[in-house]
């Protein structure tokens, strides 16, 4: 009798998951163009659909969040200025000093227990004296990924919202996984991004799809995007292909975080029963942080088993559920832990 | 007896190809993995084979030749040094001032008659006082899109390796047609690629891929390029879907390059029988410049009637040959211009 | 009888003091040359003067402090790195972006409770993952400003060198103040210097020259500062017009430092007597933070009796002793404030 | 009978020029206050004046003319567009990438014979299409250094205003040697800069103060200047004692360029005589460009007999005349060179 494999239970990510045969299908049936000249049909209507989803007028296809993110920061700000945000943002924090290096901008903290920054922290963050770097663009995450997944409430977002326009200042969502955001609250997406001027959507993380995201913005706010994205390298020839898997993911990607989300929670208690410390109030969307001692040797222990999670810190563990670990993946991943 | 459709002869450049049926197979089929954790097989599979191609010791794949120049660019610089390139370069007219927004350097150009510059003429162009922007890189472009795809002798690539090497300079090489230079000289492409420090290869040009650029160097350069990338936003996650296309472009699509540049003469050709002005000294591969007042009304015309080409200026139209246009189509696109 | 006008106690900060009798006398007799030549006598003469005292190799004469401390972060970082910082360092508050604007960088803060971060803290916020911006700098601030011109101990800047040693990063002082820090401690200003790769000296605060600082480091530091000086419009021509000042500056500001600190111990208890709330243990030097409700209306209100302090938010005044503060004018100051 | 001293004839910069008597006096006397907080009576009266003169709503005084050049260009450019400038512009050749490595934009060339752009180059240059970086400034040098201190005719300037009307890009006049170029045409200085939306105006050069130049614009683009010129370095404190000397070189500086201008003149034929050539159609101010093989060597040996100029180049030598060079220096100059 022979052994089955081992299976690979791989949660240091959502961004892992391999294409699903449908998307498969559809890439290898796209109708494609050259996209540097807008004649793909296949991102055109991805973009569109988009833009439609979450109320806005234009969509831009582009090869990461990293440069969705950095666009929009370009876009919004001139040199020298800050971009407020909370602390252990992604825009910052994994994104390579990018905020930097291209637009010449710094960022300014504010304090944000459990991802959630209060509205009048991010007032008092804003830069107004001759003497300082003054505020260029505030930049909401949503869920807040260093914080667990945490999901913005709507008040917050109303909140800095209000601020942003009595200040007069541009507001960014970095919402790589704001489609977790609108499952956990239960609300259409398009009421957590009508509070922003630009949203940053990523296809290849809870949605599925191989690579992409997508730019919204108004039409003038994405014409402007368009050279940037260029400049970055992001034009792209014949797109459609990583498009067509992207208009999936859009379409049935949103539909499984509910499920992601209830395995977050299970495993969560699970670690918890293995003897490892998890904040229950982070466990919001499709992540669980643990503090584990000796974080490192301990995730390496279990990728032998075929367990993999991101060691991020000495005590700290990083799993995020997704599309491609189901109940049953799930239940073996519980039984290493708790062996 | 219904009319067949028009068919559209698209010449604007040989960016606009489709995938092959093959390509699109072996992109549904693809192995893929997470790209940003160096986990995707094709994609290794293609960095790998670039690299011995060429004579590297690694390669790293991004979605566009922008950002294969640039990121190298970056690696190669430091803020505020001169860039050395012949006068037209890509790197400058078509990269929308990247070099200076990311890399905080300045072109210096050198004079290139035909694309071609004097090895003497880039020993001039380098500047060490301290009340000047010192050179911090020569980068060549081989073919020479500008100049109409003009491939640079050999004796000329040795001429300024040699003038790197005494004078302690990186060389790049922008050889996103550099297949089209191997295959009019009828040389390997690694005795194109032997004179330079960094090569960036382009698989979506004349070799036909959707999407994708490969940068090759050192492994410590490569390193390097990978941060640069990431800052850029061309981390991508299950990028094994374009390398999967890339892998069969690389391997098959040189063998397509002398058919090209064969109807690319016959087109020049065509265009001085119809009365245009067309340098021939320059049709050395698969581009056509020709003079033609009114360019933008008479592009227009004949786009009317299917055939599809650029004014660049107000009397310069290009055409570029590429594996989509058989002699058939060719054909039919002599017949319109003779009309 | 006539009443005498009401005289000006500026405390607002050690900058605003006025060029003495001799410093006028000697800007008017000083020699000079272009210095953008290098051939200034007076400027080579600071220059080397103050690298002597600090235990350099070299010295190069700036404008600003800004100046010094912004070309020194370019020398040592390459674009899209960290520079590690205690929190409200004044690279990052007071310099306006310019570290990301010019050098690409981003800041990396650590805590540092009374102005001194722990040398652990410094080694936590190192980052080495190539998902992260790697750590390019470690910067310190001595005094520290915002956290009221407090002193960091010996073994605090011998454990930070200690990290940065071990961790292969230069190490720079931002010593606007240093010589205060010198003074408070009762050491040679070398004893401070000899921990750091640069030190960046203002002769314009608490030294009481009209203009300038100066940066100090290895003979290639400087050399490579030299580059960037002139890059941000630093290169002055007859610049010892200014130099003569920051001799006599450098020669004889720091005798008179032990009296603004006195003064500031006493204005601090005059403070707390009127009934303000002051850390005593943060005023080591010449300055006095004080919270104080409607900080901006108080110190309007004795603005108008000619006592001039700096309400830096809403509950907080900063005032700064320096040379031109003498006792009569501190009796002065207390008798206001008491009022 | 002893020798007196070998007189020491500067011709390498009109930069080398000493402060008079006068300006040291002034200096010496300044009324000055900490600049930073706008507070310097000099310095504000300097910018007043400086504006005045020039019709602009405002001044602002920086240490340096690469300063004031590369503050407009951030003021009037986003990052990644294009400067359009005569070839050889001193913000290309001497500014040291300043204007990539701060502002991110790139220069886009005109030819100009003699220094002077043909207005319809200018619109030729520019740059609209989205592949291409957008152009965001037009830039002019008057006199043009490089050229040989070459005047731009008045109809030149109204035409390249003309088209930056018509374009709606801003026009910005390195004025570094403007009073030359009004002096030469024997015009008003503001009839020159009247043509432009901001005008960079140096003090030190043939007007003779030892350091500043001043920027000129309207009040907000003024207001813009002032924090680009904090990020750079160039807030500095009691800067009225620079001012002072300034005052007097704005307005006695004028009145002794004509005596340059004649010099110059006498300097070239003396120059034709001794065999060397000379464009006698560029010298048209303060300033001698002489083809002379060996430049180097020749300069060498003309400056151990105290004749200094500047050797460019293999075969080209520039000599530059200020108000320091007089009658009888020239005389003694001629016939070094004569000898």
């Amino acid at each position: 009798m022979s052994a089955s494999p081992m299976p690979r239970i791989d949660l240091r990510s959502d961004t892992v998951t391999t294409p699903t045969p449908r998307m498969r299908q559809a890439m290898s049936e796209a109708l494609v163009g050259d996209d540097v000249y807008a004649e793909d049909p296949t991102v055109n209507e991805l973009q569109q659909e988009a833009a439609t989803l979450l109320g806005f007028e234009a969509g831009l296809f582009m090869p990461s969040g990293t440069m969705t993110n950095q666009v929009a920061i370009a876009v919004h700000t001139q040199r020298g200025q800050e971009v407020i945000c909370a602390e252990g943002s992604h825009i910052y924090e994994w994104e390579l000093g990018m905020m930097a290096a291209f637009s010449g901008v710094v960022p300014r903290f504010v304090d944000a227990p459990r991802g959630v920054p209060d509205p009048e922290g991010v007032r008092r963050a804003i830069r107004r004296s001759i003497h300082q770097s003054p505020s260029g663009l505030i930049s909401l995450e949503d869920t807040h990924n260093k914080a667990g997944g945490t999901v913005l409430p709507q008040d917050v977002l109303a909140g800095v919202r209000e601020v942003a326009d009595q200040e007069g200042l541009p507001l960014h969502l970095d919402g790589a996984r704001m489609m977790n955001a609108a499952a956990a609250q239960g609300v259409a997406p398009r009421e957590i991004a009508r509070h922003f001027d630009s949203v940053s959507l990523c296809l290849s993380k809870g949605l599925g799809a191989p690579v992409g995201s997508v730019l919204l913005g108004s039409r003038a706010f994405i014409a402007s995007a368009h050279r940037y994205r260029k400049m970055m390298g992001g034009g792209m020839r014949q797109a459609g292909i990583l498009a067509a898997a992207g208009l999936i993911a859009l379409r049935e990607g949103p539909a499984l975080l509910q499920g992601d989300h209830r395995r977050a929670r299970e495993l969560a208690h699970a670690l918890i029963n293995a003897g490892y410390a998890v904040d229950l109030e982070t466990v919001q969307t499709n992540m669980v942080y643990a503090t584990i001692q000796g974080a490192q040797a301990k995730s390496d222990a279990w990728a032998a088993q075929g367990l993999m999670a991101n060691a991020l810190d000495v005590d700290r563990v990083r799993f995020v559920l997704h599309h491609q670990i189901d109940d049953g993946l799930l239940a073996r991943a519980v039984e290493i832990i708790g062996a």
